[in-house]
């Protein structure tokens, strides 16, 4: 598919020197200019929430710093984990003297080089923690070894409305735990992403086929097949969803569809309707809806269902007062 | 390109279905299902603000109706406009006793049905203005005869703050008549939307053309030419735009780029970063920016850029509170 870009090479630098010239009000690059940080951080110190990956998938990372929210985003290459130097600059950048939680989804690159940040961040005597955010159902049995993909959002969410109240460093974790480990996502590609340097496809995939259970690079899905109406194709996904995470009637969920950039929002409010009445259906209560691109995966056509397991107290973090240009409630 | 759908033929019924279940906290359907209006009206009488058109330009209309925002939104079929009796109705539905004001873009089909609406409210002693948008530069030469695009929402936050002041009719019909007669904009598309009734496009472009000056329906723009990179579009934008406006060194403006639905934000901000730097380059002070898909064409690949000349009175208009699911603010 078709993008409006300059140098595919430049875009990543492009994409970030146009989004602090939109938002200059909110956020600025730091030294190192793959690190996003709020222009003031919070006047009462806290723990400062760093969030980040690779780009393309915007409005993830950088879309969520903001007052209230995160207070750095690391950015990487397209699907391409950020440097090391740069997760430790995100900490100098944001720490407060209260430590700082990293937040993002589990993928081995990222690891990597945000656990090196962490460690030279220890050698300057900061404590950094991390919560690897697992929602993606498919992509392995057990929580640990999942892949992250929309929940990055929820967890970030729960994760600041904690650090917003001066919680320490241990606290704030335990709330991101808590969120990710309620947390359960899968999804749906109709088309790849188009790579800005080579102007092409990651994948190939046939003009009436879908991908069920596809992860937001492209990783591969359960089965490659034809692409069916968008009630059936949400029944599909709740019956992965479902009893991977065992709901139960009368229990209460936050319900998000993710759109992954090329999917209309007509469509996406379609998805919705039927997990709405799915859901509704089964006795569980909806407390909270989300729809929209959240995490993309730039132009791909496709979309993810997340569901949230609530208590009062995730549900409670979940409505906090956000402010960032891609996250804005209370 | 693929969607994800049911039959064609209920999209628009399933999509309102789905945005009302989504955002039934702030928006639900008035007796007619066709017309989405804010669960409770303004504590204070307010001059009714309606906003509509035909629907595949989401988060428009809908998007839009919410605490200090529309409060209501009319909707017709895909790229048609909504019928006389939803025009009616949605006066009927949130008229406070200081009349309403009908605010849409400028299409033959949305005149004559809005027109039928407001001399039927008439009938019943309710006093309905209109003012179109006619935001489009190059689909006309006199701003009277151009289209409405993505100023819709210029105009629309205009309007708003006037009435939330509690002023007259005739001072919020003033209020958008500024918005719009200091609003314009341009746009460039790369690919057609896809129909969800047919499923196919509405119109065929080459693989590496795209069309500068399309219409937000697919509307014939200047001239079908090969894509170009980024930064050459907006000046070829922004070469047009700028005369027609006569934009001076040391005005200040607002800027939004606005996607169409298909482009990743990632490339938005770059156009924008573009747009930026030939404004302050040319010593336009930006005083406000929009990035973001405000007013699509579903799944169409492509963007517009529209500037505002501001004074003072205007940038406070833009900077006032909002409150909708697709506007949020202050």
């Amino acid at each position: 598919m078709k993008r409006l870009l300059n140098d595919g090479y430049d875009a990543v630098e492009e994409l970030l020197d146009g989004y602090v010239k939109a938002h200059g009000d909110v956020v600025k690059l730091a030294d190192n200019e793959r690190v996003v940080v709020r222009t003031t951080l919070s006047p009462q110190p806290k723990v400062g929430i760093i969030f980040g990956g690779g780009s393309g998938h915007e409005p993830l990372f950088l879309g969520y710093v903001g007052e209230g929210v995160a207070d750095a985003a690391v950015i990487g290459n397209v699907n391409t984990s950020p440097d090391p130097i740069a997760c430790y600059d995100a900490v100098t950048a944001v720490d407060q003297g209260k430590g700082c939680l990293y937040l993002y989804g589990n993928y081995q690159g990222d690891v990597l080089n945000f656990d090196m940040g962490a460690e030279m961040a220890a050698d300057d005597g900061i404590t950094v923690e991390t919560v690897l955010i697992t929602d993606d159902v498919y992509s392995a049995k057990d929580r640990a070894d999942r892949r992250g993909v929309a929940g990055d959002v929820i967890v970030l969410m729960a994760a600041c409305a904690v650090a917003n109240t001066g919680a320490d460093l241990a606290t704030v974790k335990a709330a991101a735990e808590k969120a990710n480990d309620n947390t359960y996502s899968m999804g749906v590609a109709l088309s790849s992403s188009t790579l800005p340097v080579t102007g092409k496809p990651i994948f190939d995939i046939g003009p009436d086929d879908m991908e069920v259970g596809m992860g937001i690079h492209g990783e591969p899905g359960i089965e490659r097949k034809k692409l069916e109406p968008a009630d059936a194709v949400m029944d599909e996904i709740l019956g992965i969803v479902l009893p991977d995470m065992n709901l139960q009637s009368g229990e209460r969920v936050a319900v998000m569809i993710n759109g992954l950039g090329g999917l209309p929002l007509m469509d996406q409010y379609i998805c919705y309707r039927r997990v709405h009445d799915v859901l509704t259906e089964k006795g569980v209560t909806i407390a909270k809806s989300m729809v929209g691109n959240y995490a993309t995966s730039m132009d791909m056509i496709g979309m993810g269902v997340t569901l949230v397991r609530l208590d009062d107290e995730l549900e409670a973090w979940l409505n906090a007062p956000f402010d960032a240009p891609y996250l804005k409630q209370g």
